[in-house]
């Protein structure tokens, strides 16, 4: 599992470094947060007790040095201290063929198990809620071929997808899925949770470019639907059921992906605009005028670059707007490019919709411009506790739920902030505190949920469902489709052995 | 149901007419083919048989004047020949609450539909293989909604697509699929075919452009998966299980589906090329150097280029190549655009990739060139009948397959032929021949299918399954996979009510 926007810190700050110095922050100062089977008064279910035997079983499969009973703590806790598990037991195959044999000895004992990947994601799918093995897939890291005309890359499910897209670029190619947690979450875990991220708008999501997955199933079954292929209609398209379901059906063990050619230039403008309607009407003259170079285009709100600024040492090119937006262009000819972005730029200054901007081409430049919006979710964490949220909403209400929740919570919370890819209708809305308080909570959920209900939107763009948001799935799919989902779990996974307590109640 | 490829003639010659032609020339001169069962030799299923009663319930639900008992010849029959059912009933309901009803009622008499768009498939899906009820969505054909800004569009199934894309165009927007049926071609059956077509290359699949479906079940549950939202990670992604389907597991409805931004500007290179290997780099220098506004990349090898030759007044701008590829740009920007094709051509022309070509920028220009190419299946029909494939193959054995096949049918074919969407690798391959033969056909199939099978390519790129290719479907996909598909069959469609014989055997 993976998270994808909330961690949008990627190419600049290594995530690993962060989650280092972030965890010991959390041992010390913070403190581990509380189990969730309390915090959320779960209930486990009837799943056999690991014994002795079983631990003998998995180490005839995977040998001694891959099972591991001690020091879990960092795979039993996600990134953000919103959930933690109390597993006992993390086995590290090598190979789909043992998590075949892994999984085939779960199934007869009832044995539940915890697929994971870079265990980035912000929803608590990819931690154990009660003692669930711990299924890492980081072993299965190889990348196993990149085709140089076709673009299309194959490797396994742990691989890291920074590694896959920095061999993409020798080929210059690029892997059309980037997303802060890159450094760190594994391709598998994008898949498993259709990650979105930065450049949705231009490359599409994650069941447009999967070309062919290899997936194991809770029988120990391995199936493979892997394909070499943009185009393959051949009965059923499978592979569709996995992307997305959060390692509920199955384990997915290796990836065909699309790659894109590699952009020969780009460049980020850095927008300040004096309202919502200006920035409704920017995206759409971006989208007539950047056309196929948009590659990226998000929003930034006030109190969100604040807190950016508060918290790192970071330089805005412009300040004092309500609002700001970030629009990136990729393209295979820098100079029609840049051409292009100054047309559309003339345009929107002298309608009044652009009031002051900054256009870079140089990349540190356009890194340093990248900080401000990809650092504002560690930005808010800093705060001390940030509750994040991950809507798509109807364009028109894109804004102005985050003005509703800053008057409800008042002066409970530090900040309350939007931002997001305003190309892709997904907001990110976020509520940050001193410290987590079930009193906060309950006045943000599920109100939060509801009132995205109301306006027909998605409680969850990217992130997914995994623990976090199980309750809230009935507000944006109809009881029939959540009925046809039990039934496709049951047909997959009929003992509950993948990921329990995840996606479905 | 909707064939893809096979009839690019689209935005030049109206389908309609030529269908109405065509099949005017069948009873006359070629006849009427013989019925699938028998040339197939394919035993009924023991459904029941439409007695009066069930007559009066549909007569009940929409009507008289939509449940058509007489002349559906034409309905009974495909395109191009190769199936014909013996349907004495077409039921044309108005709503999917209709559908829902007449389902129920199939469903729990054990009656057998087969659901028809513009029945302009190529695999026999879309036409009963023996007295199924046909389902006509003709009559669900409006446009709900196309939202300016983001460019989703809701319509119901039956809609054509090319009313969709002029209404998309309207908002200066366009529909991210182009198939020469386009003028009667259904989007319910675009979707539930996973239609691929020209512009693939550019805008990807329909798993990635289609947002939301609504479906009704075999049992007449209707299913509400519609979403306004190009990132909705609420769970399991159901809606992709039956893009591709071909009516087997559920009835499509409605669609939500992502426009793309209308191109300000088009042009259209036509080129002559020395060899395959030249084919091939003058394919990768384009995906390079035109990148982001390739709109389409097809190859037409000499002996398809002469069929269009000799069946229509056509005049090509060049001739005497054994290949030629049609690369068409579609940007934002005409200047830009036709400054990187002068690039583009430049360094292959060095290269000696590219011997000669021609670029057209104006439309009558360009729709004169994309008739060497669209009117290409047609023309191979007119040599009497044709065979006609649709693989997926590894782009080095692309066209050897075509060289193996004309070795092997030698004088019995007029032509053995090999053109498509190269940028996709996705080769149609043509055998025409004065009239239909068993001999060529055991000559050819399943031959053409085990040397596919051989080269780990797809037995079906963009046409589907259907009726015809169902035996072949296990040269591309997996024992285990084809027992899945089987297993969520039999969820969906207990009864096997729904557009039997067709997929899986």
């Amino acid at each position: 599992m993976c998270a994808t926007d909330i961690m949008t810190l990627g190419r600049i700050v290594k995530f690993q470094a962060l989650l280092a110095r972030s965890l010991s922050r959390t041992y010390s100062a913070v403190g581990i947060p509380e189990l969730t089977q309390f915090r959320h008064n779960v209930k486990r279910s009837d799943y056999a007790n690991i014994e002795d035997a079983d631990i003998t079983v998995f180490e005839s499969i995977i040998g001694k040095r891959y099972t591991l009973q001690e020091d879990l703590q960092a795979y039993n806790m996600d990134f953000w201290h919103s959930v933690r598990g109390n597993s006992k037991l993390m086995l590290k195959p090598g190979s789909a063929e043992e998590i075949s044999a892994i999984l085939k000895h779960c199934n007869e004992r009832k044995l539940a198990i915890c697929p994971q990947g870079g265990n980035t994601g912000v929803v608590g799918g990819s931690v154990p809620v009660f003692d669930e093995i711990i299924l890492s897939l980081g072993r299965l890291n190889k990348i196993q071929n990149i085709d140089e005309i076709t673009g299309i890359a194959a490797c396994e499910a742990g691989c890291i997808l920074e590694n896959l897209d920095n061999k993409a670029r020798e080929l210059d190619l690029v892997v059309p899925l980037d997303l802060g947690a890159k450094s760190s979450c594994h391709i598998g875990g994008n898949v498993s949770t259709n990650a979105g991220g930065l450049r949705v708008v231009r490359y599409g999501n994650l069941h447009g470019s999967v070309l062919g997955l290899e997936v194991v199933l809770a029988n120990g079954q391995v199936l493979d639907l892997m394909s070499d292929f943009k185009k393959d209609n051949t009965g059923y398209h499978l592979k569709h059921l996995f992307i997305g379901a959060e390692g509920t059906l199955g384990v997915v063990t290796k990836v065909t992906l699309l790659c894109a050619p590699a952009p020969q230039a780009q460049n980020l403008a850095f927008l300040g605009l004096p309202n919502f309607d200006a920035v409704l009407k920017t995206f759409r003259s971006a989208k007539r005028n950047l056309g196929e170079i948009l590659s990226a285009c998000e929003l930034i709100d006030a109190p969100t670059l604040q807190a950016s600024l508060d918290h790192f040492k970071l330089n805005t090119p412009i300040e004092g707007f309500p609002f700001y937006m970030l629009l990136e262009t990729s393209g295979s000819n820098g100079a029609h490019d840049l051409e292009k972005i100054n047309h559309f730029l003339e345009l929107g200054m002298e309608k009044g919709e652009i009031i002051d901007g900054t256009v870079a081409s140089e990349a540190r430049k356009m890194q340093e411009i990248w900080k401000l919006r990809e650092l504002a979710p560690m930005a808010l964490g800093k705060d001390g506790y940030c509750f994040y949220y991950d809507l798509s909403l109807p364009l028109r209400d894109f804004y102005s739920i985050v003005e509703v929740l800053q008057e409800r919570v008042g002066a409970r919370a530090t900040r309350v902030t939007g931002f997001g890819h305003l190309g892709d209708s997904n907001l990110h809305l976020n509520v940050s505190c001193p410290a987590y308080t079930d009193e906060l909570y309950h006045i943000i959920e599920p109100f939060i949920y509801e009132y995205t209900h109301k306006l027909k939107g998605s409680v969850s763009a990217e992130h997914g469902i995994g623990f976090l948001k199980k309750n809230y799935l009935k507000y944006s799919k109809s009881t029939d489709a959540i009925a046809m989902m039990r039934d496709v779990k049951h047909l997959l996974d009929p003992k509950g052995i993948l990921n329990p307590y995840k996606v479905l109640n």
